[in-house]
């Protein structure tokens, strides 16, 4: 090698120190030598940090948080928190994001995820100084850009942090999709269908109280996911290593938490106990419950649309879905449900999401959870794949979706479950004969009826009328109850 | 088989029909040949609903408020009504459980569960009015005990109920162990010990912290558990067969729900969307999620018990468990911690049983969820085996323990941990030296931070007071920062 | 009290002492004092280790091999040996098994259930011996019915022996089932149908080969669970309390092993390394995963026998259940398929119980698994509700499956799927176009094809002749192929 | 836009069309139309298919294959046959890569894949030909590269024959790491600790023979995941769209496997029963069942370790682990477990996808399974993170585990376990006595054996001999057996 070329390498890389020794850290980057142990310690997932950018600036703004907090203590002099301040500006406006290079899935509780975070911030704030990268004498990545922090109590905040700035995605993309199906709903609301339960012929109703229901069912989900992501502003900054608060001071929690709610907007509040909330991942277990309820109620969702256009010859077909490409190699013509089925396995790999999730939470030990780190990817990666996939849903699947009017009412017509409704008159045993008697010789219930004369053509007619059949109705005749014994 | 034999055995059955066709049911049974026929198609888990006495009752309960109301609404006649309302009385009183007979796994949407209260509670209804069991033409399981209904809204109503019923057993389970563990925070609020974050030495804290924080962990689900159980309040009955209502009075609804809540005690809601609820196990999910919370929190606490009381000589040692039976058949001595262990292995059921609920919600298909007994049956044992096994922690662990002052007093002493307490006065590089400066020679961290006279022996003493360690402290020495650098 | 009471009530019941002090045991039990102290420790599950006769009767051989080979080594006399075995024969013969009365879920790494069996064998030894229950100086459960071993390899022994017990009434079952569906497979085989992929018309096939293909997927979990049972012949037996094999004679884990094999009939093998066989739960992780996957299979099975019945005039209608019991309270003549309704759910226990299981093992630590009583629960729960169910499953629904031939011909008639069969003589694009132009205008696929006669009548005719669109052909007309371009 | 420009944007790209009908490809592009639609319509997981390049050289291999077949059988031409040729190969060179552009998670039982395979070696063979891309009618994705296939068929083969591809990627990691163990098995055999059950002190043995543990549980996986491999060589090519063979020689299937055996180097096999097969997903749930085995163990091992190595001054501190980086942000000379903490998360995600893999393959519905791209992403992410994973394990942690052998002694010679070993010369009761007595008192308890004289000196060093206590002794002075009694 040339003496210019060494000259050269040597300028591009400098020399960092921590706790094992030294080691060269490329000059042009802004990570630190924590970083890049971290980075050549876990190659695990292939998924890096800055594949989730809310995560960056919420420890961006934890970071800014706690340096207006030692300043207003006079723990950090004002030149020193204004360079805090300026890097976390940086990467909350998205510059800088290349710098977080560690895999999700790590060892550590977080600490090289925060340490990436404190090196990146100190070398931004260095540059903003008029320093050079890495002259850590000026602004040392843990003296001051973590001052009165610990990974313990920085990192659970920023995760919680991180799932409330991608919450109002999830909540966006959920109500979008409702009102879809509501539309639908309407637009579908006088054709008349057969209900099924258990997947056999019940009784009558319209398609639009079937699509409505989709849209109730995820509207009672936007509420309940609003109240419990409430959980994820309970914090535990302050609480240091272990939550005894260690190294900061007595007012420094109080304020941390109050100028994190400024700048996030967000209304923090600090854990009663800060001990219990250093360990504690319950609030993560039970948001990814809820996550999975949704994933749940999206699934049998997709399984009916599925279900419903089967077809186009051989099936249910009493709706459409939109094609959306080509369904077969070797098939010509075939459309399938490809959106739905998508829709499905999304809602499989957040079920699976929520058992990793779990056995992570229930690995805590002592005084810290160690497997936070698995937790934070879980719940974002799921939050993240939901908001797609109900987008997707509903632009590629929902709002396309048209119904087959006449099959709907032809299967009505040639159904035996109608019988049900003339129960209250004729009562359960006269039904049921009836039913299994037109069962077996493939004749129809009316004429069985009204063969037997056992109800009055009018009667009949009013009773059996499908608009009638759709919701509750006053008994007319009450005098036929005396037949039912 | 002589003449005598023959007639006897004769008088012992009675003949009844359904849809199906006849068969013959022992006299003295109450239930009939419905529930007969669901006892023999199904013989899986060998827990039969006998077993949960909480949806014997709902199910009585749900019968008379539906009773009531067809009264009210003139289409159930005095007699009838107070025949069924005797019956469910009966019933609440603890009474003909043993006529519940079919497996708590079956299929059918718990047509089976419905039908076999319907003939238990119409035999009953038939003795009290004077009758013979299987004199239906008096009282008729379907016509008149489950007039107005469907399984598909009185069933699902039920296991709501039943949940409510045992819900309290649970959280007050819940809250006397965070007593009996707050109790502990309080008589161990003056032990110091060392923290340990990732199973290495941290920084000291109190045993009564450590104690007080599963107090609190666990008081945060009280609320919660609270909170997610109003869930299951909202109900559709009415709903009869898919939610349209099919055969009821327009008021019939709001009346029953009305009765219902009179009777149990629980202030019920009709379902907005009936249609939706006749098929959405949303409730059950997420209630399911948080008992699987509550069982992550509870293992690991155990897994921490076991952790700290390690030993008796070769482990952590700070804390001794009660014993409670002999550990070992073969090591003489040997006390184990049988009651943490058991906590385990019921946290891990529980979660299990999350993942059975959640496919049996998935498996729901168009306008009911025929998976209905398995959710029933695993979110009742959940609450079951919780409760159970948060009695057992309580009485058979958690207020025996007690610590070993001594041990956990000589832990701190020789802990290099404390360090941290003096980053703020030495910076966090010159700790770091020290640190493993001690770890490799091991000397003592006062010792070398004496020998570097870093700090006035004041300082240090002030600094390093137990008791200053273990909450957030004002800084007292500002003029040390200087030093960091 | 009167003093002749008080003279019986002492008179029913002994006094017994172990290493926590003495206590009353009822004088009729044959279990003693840690049994009695297990069963107040441990009320969780209410499923008692009675109901698994199998357990019981596989600790029975498991002590009386051990007795063999400490008699052969000359440290157990003859007449204890004696004793031993008549004890041992007495549980085999499912005698005394109501004496096991702790529950399945158990803390103490099977402690409790090992001495449940020391305790019982002993007293029953006793009284063979002419002595009564409880003079164990006589006949001691620990120095002589646990002679040798440990709970730690006793214990997980007896688990591995029990599920091999059980084994042949799966495999029995398994194998049924399969013939069921074969034979079906055989009834059906000249039914033409349509074949569907992701629910959409595909191609046609016979109703024969879609039964066949249930047979052919359940005859190859056959040998799977057989060959995966082999590995729960690998028995830790002699390893005692870690694997070391302290207090053994260096020649009784092989004669201890030869002789549970010549007892039970089984050919066991002593695992090479005893230490790593005393807490890995390996064998039953995968053994359940196969247990999963066979769930699995059941549950896609019974799904598709819900759908090809769904009707039976709205739906596909292809084939018809047998009727097991009414299927509505409310909608008369209504008939479900609770069968495979009741199959789904089974085997989403299984799953769920396959969870708990995983949880349980990775809980093992350091030289033991003190979760194994969850992990042998769920195993033989799993096994039990796996083997009912195929039953069921066999009896009350396959048998009686049949098939609704002009249903399914009339369905191919109308499909547009059997364009998929021209396609390699008229090339992809050409059959796409006329399959739209199908579906568009509800024209029939042949008369489109005819009318750009694109193919000659006589090959077209060969071509969509049923027989040859359910397997392979040989291409008959190879100058079509020029037409694809 | 200048007329240039507009020029220059219209050789950029060109136009394509499908069943769907026409759109703009950019010209750059060796995908095609259908690939772009499958790329719009899903953005779900954001991994990409050109992150497996295992899964595409699979999908290369069986279209060589089938070309190979399809010429055999007149069916392709020569030309057509070589230019398929030419392009699999560069795609087993790793070439083109970056074309396989839509997510792993789709719908469409991975049409889309196949169809993305189709085209880019369409265009790639087309290039070889001397023709531009585009130019389908020289060789077409469908009717050329796709003939005699189905998606149905060729992807389902290609997964199984990807996850072959991988699967000696992970044996390696895993002998590896075995063997890690096993060196440091040997290096630790002299050590003599204690061992530990259900976090007792138990009896002695040796650090070797817990090292020696962890590499013969490893140990045994490598046969089982090797044997459970064989499932994935019974592949389904040659059934075409269902199974049936429809479009395919009689000769095709057998030839095709035969080719695909030959090109790939793994003995494929023809499934018995193709209509089965072509929905069957047993094989991926077995095999990640076995995966899950593995990470079960892996992450027993790693609490283990992290257990072990507790400390440095107050914990077990039998053994240390190299240290990776820092440990703390806050917490100066603290090192953490990083590498075994990372190595359970990698566990958890583990069962978690294979919860995922297990409700896609229950998802499967009559002749297809539409979920296998969720089941093909979980497995090869699943083999993918255990490979980097252990290898990580050994080389970041294991080989640099040191072992604090007078920390081990210490902690032997202070414990109470050893009385086990006297068990058989004073009996259970007696050496129970002197535990309780030891452990009451704090003395030792070789010192209480002498006081009572129930052991001459002479026998209490023998047996008592650390040597003596980790492996079967034969007994020596059976005299001592009366004592018991």
């Amino acid at each position: 090698m040339a003496q210019h070329e060494a000259a050269q390498q040597l300028n591009d890389r400098r020399r960092e120190k921590d706790l094992l020794g030294e080691a060269w850290v490329p000059h042009k980057a802004y990570y630190g030598i924590q970083t890049q142990r971290a980075q050549e310690n876990f190659d695990l997932s292939g998924i890096k940090l800055s594949l989730f950018p809310q995560l960056i600036k919420a420890l961006a703004l934890v970071k800014m948080a706690c340096a207006k907090t030692n300043n207003q203590l006079e723990l950090l002099d004002d030149t020193k928190t204004d360079a805090i301040m300026a890097a976390g500006k940086a990467l909350l406006a998205g510059q800088y994001h290349d710098q977080f290079i560690i895999d999700m899935i790590q060892g550590g509780a977080g600490t090289s995820t925060n340490m990436n975070a404190n090196e990146v911030m100190a070398n931004i704030g260095l540059e903003s100084m008029g320093h050079q990268r890495g002259e850590y004498a000026h602004l040392h990545p843990n003296n001051d850009v973590n001052m009165s922090q610990s990974t313990n109590d920085a990192y659970p905040t920023a995760v919680r942090l991180s799932i409330l700035l991608k919450h109002s995605d999830l909540v966006k993309a959920l109500a979008s999709l409702r009102d879809s199906f509501a539309a639908k709903g309407e637009e579908f609301a006088d054709i008349i269908k057969m209900g099924r339960t258990q997947l056999q012929d019940a009784v009558p109703m319209t398609l639009g109280q079937e699509f409505q229901s989709f849209a109730s069912t995820l509207g009672e989900d936007i509420k309940l996911i609003d109240g419990l992501s409430e959980l994820l502003k309970e914090v535990n900054l302050g609480g240091t290593a272990i939550g005894t608060g260690i190294n900061t001071d007595p007012e420094y929690a109080r304020l941390a938490v109050g100028h994190l709610s400024q700048l996030s907007g967000f209304e923090f509040k600090r854990a009663t106990d800060l001990v219990e909330a250093s360990s504690d991942m319950g609030a993560f277990v039970l948001f990814s419950g809820m996550l999975k309820r949704l994933a749940v109620k999206l699934s049998k969702i997709a399984n009916d649309l599925r279900m419903l256009s089967m077809g186009p010859r051989c099936g249910l077909n009493e709706i459409n879905l939109p094609a959306q490409q080509p369904g077969s190699s070797i098939m010509p013509g075939k459309i399938n449900p490809v959106i739905p089925e998508a829709v499905n396995q999304v809602a499989y790999q957040v079920i699976g999401n929520d058992i990793a999730i779990t056995m992570a939470a229930e690995a805590g030990q002592l005084q810290l959870n160690a497997m936070e780190p698995l937790i934070a990817y879980n719940v974002l990666e799921s939050i993240r794949m939901l908001t797609q996939a109900m987008d997707m849903f509903r632009n590629r699947c929902v709002r396309g979706i048209t119904a087959n009017r006449d099959r709907c009412q032809e299967l009505v017509d040639m159904s035996i479950g109608v019988i049900t409704a003339v129960v209250p008159y004729i009562g359960y045993e006269n039904s049921t004969r009836i039913a299994k008697n037109a069962l077996e010789t493939g004749r129809g219930v009316l004429e069985l009826i009204r063969e037997e004369a056992l109800m009055s053509e009018e009667e009949l007619n009013e009773v059996l009328k499908p608009a009638n059949m759709i919701r509750p109705q006053r008994r007319r005749l009450a005098a036929n109850a005396a037949k039912i014994a």
